[in-house]
This record gives structure tokens, sequence and C-alpha cells, in this order.
């Protein structure tokens, strides 16, 4: 019988939320594990993450879907993200039955929870429908209760210091 | 003139301190980065720690020091890890002085002082001499005050459920 795979969520408004879930599937690789690395509002033609790159050169299949937020897009449509994030789920689900994965990271889930683009439902619905054996890994900022009650580790990155407050800028190969 | 590089500290009792650490240098290496990965306390011989190859294949330099912790060695003698800490200080400073690496990790560096084997001058002196342009990343529980005022960058992670608690082990790909 496979081991079970379990439910991580790495929250809070501290750095180091996706660099954990991105760390994460850098061990499970080093173990011949095969992950998948889907990330939620993030654009990188605007940003460039680094990670994205090296994750692909090592082997990890790399997903975006509801690229744009608002917060950036002051126009964009919040339906039209709401579709995207739908999508992504779909997405999921068909990842779920091809089983191909040991990891599923879905990087900045929690914010399409909180900013109302998926319902609580929809996403415990992705929690509660993975294959046994999969590693789930979701991060972002306020996780919901409910959502904190499926998982199975959780951790809260609290902010003590962070650069942004003395007023440092997004820098490149730190924030992105 | 080159951009100044900060200090930043992984701390907590929560899972995703390294990890975190291991997230930054992937982020890093994406922008061409060279990155130095210091472990402290970890002994890959017994864990066999699926990042350590992951970061080699990648270019980052991996480097060990005090890899054995009495607790898990109970016979050991808590001088020889200060000697050991201390040998791993003469090597970052050797390595301040190459000036080769825009980014050095020290993992778990905060037990070697929260158990004793390092003097907080000590620690401090590391952070407080580094070269301008190069950031440094600490991680370890129980990170003291002093060391909390010297970083620029400083996430609490803290243990909102973990499965050790519930009697899960650790698990290969995932705790190491």
């Amino acid at each position: 019988m496979t081991r079970k795979g379990l439910i991580h969520i790495y929250t809070g408004d501290g750095k180091g939320k996706t660099t954990a879930a991105i760390g994460l599937a850098i061990r499970a690789v080093g173990h011949g594990f095969k992950v998948a690395y889907i990330y939620f509002h993030k654009d990188p033609k605007r940003w460039g993450y680094g990670e994205h790159k090296v994750l692909r050169t090592i082997g990890v299949d790399v997903f975006g879907f509801a690229r744009r937020h608002p917060h950036f897009y002051k126009k964009l449509n919040p339906d039209e993200v709401r579709k995207e994030c739908l999508k992504g789920m779909r997405f999921i689900e068909s990842l779920y039955k091809n089983n191909k994965y040991n990891m599923i990271i879905l990087d900045e889930l929690m914010i399409s929870l909180r900013d109302g683009f998926l319902k609580k439902e929809e996403v415990m619905n992705i929690m509660k429908t993975k294959p046994r054996g999969l590693e789930l890994v979701l991060t972002g900022r306020g996780a919901k209760r409910g959502v904190v009650r499926c998982a199975d580790l959780v951790s809260k990155i609290e902010k003590i210091k962070h650069p942004y407050d003395s007023g440092v800028q997004r820098r490149v190969g730190i924030e992105y």
C-alpha cells in the first residue's frame, strides 16, 4: 500500500511561504518524487520568478492559472479571475486522475479563497478528493479555519521584521 | 555600487525553516546568483537529505559542520561540537574573503547558539562582518533577541499543526 500523503498549508504574513513549498519540492525531487508546481495570481511576465526556471530544469512540471490579480490590474474583471481559478481546479482534478505526481504544490491558492475567487467548498473539495498517496501543499496568506482543519500540517509564518517596512523594494533573486 | 545584501532569519518551531532557505537558494540561482549552503548539526549519512543532492546539481556549493548533535549521539563531547562549529565560523570568514558568493545560507546555526556550542558574540560577528553585497540567511529554532535585532528580515514559523503530534514519523522526501 502506498504511503499516505499529507496536506500541508504554509500561511501567515511573513516571508517564506512560497520558498518553503519550493524547498519541499527540491527535497522531494532529491528522493525521486515527481512534483507539479501550480501557481495562482503570479505573473511571470511581470516579475520573472527565478524559481520557475530552476524547477523546470530539475524536472518539476510548472503550471500557472489566474496569473493576473486585480491588485495589480485594476481593470480586471473578478469574474474572469474566478473562471481562471475554476479552470485551475479542473486541471488539478485531471492530474488526480492521471496519478502521475507524488507531490502537487498549489502556490497562493489561499489567496484565491481569501479574495473570493474560489469558494471554501471548492478548495476543500480539492483537498478531500486528493489521491491517497499524494502530498498536497498549499500556500498563501489568510488560510481559513475550515481549510486549516482539513490539513495535516499547518505552519503560520509570522512577520517579525520585513525590509519592506523600512522602505526596501522587491528585490530580484530574493522576492521573485 | 553593489546592491546591499540583507540578513534573513527563519526561526520558530514550525515546519518550513530549512525549506524556506532552500527555496530562496533556488530563486537566487534562477537569477544567476552564486549560492553556498552550509548546514550545521545535520548528518546526511544518517538521514540522506534529498535537498543536498539537488542543490549540488544546480550549482549550489554544499558544506556541513558539526554534523552530529548530542541529541542523537548521547556520548558526544559538547567541546568537540563547539570546536566543529568554530571551524565552521572560520570557514565562513574565509568565504567572506573570497567574496565568491552572492548568498550564503547557514542552516540550523540558531541551534548552535541555542544549545551553547557558539556564543552570541561569535554568531553576531559573522552577521556584522559579512560583505556588503552578500545575502546571508540563517535558520533554526530559538533565535535569540540580539541576533534578531541584527537581522533585516525575520520570519517566525509557528507550528499550528504538525503530523508528529499525531504520531506520524519523519518521512523521507518530506522531512529530509
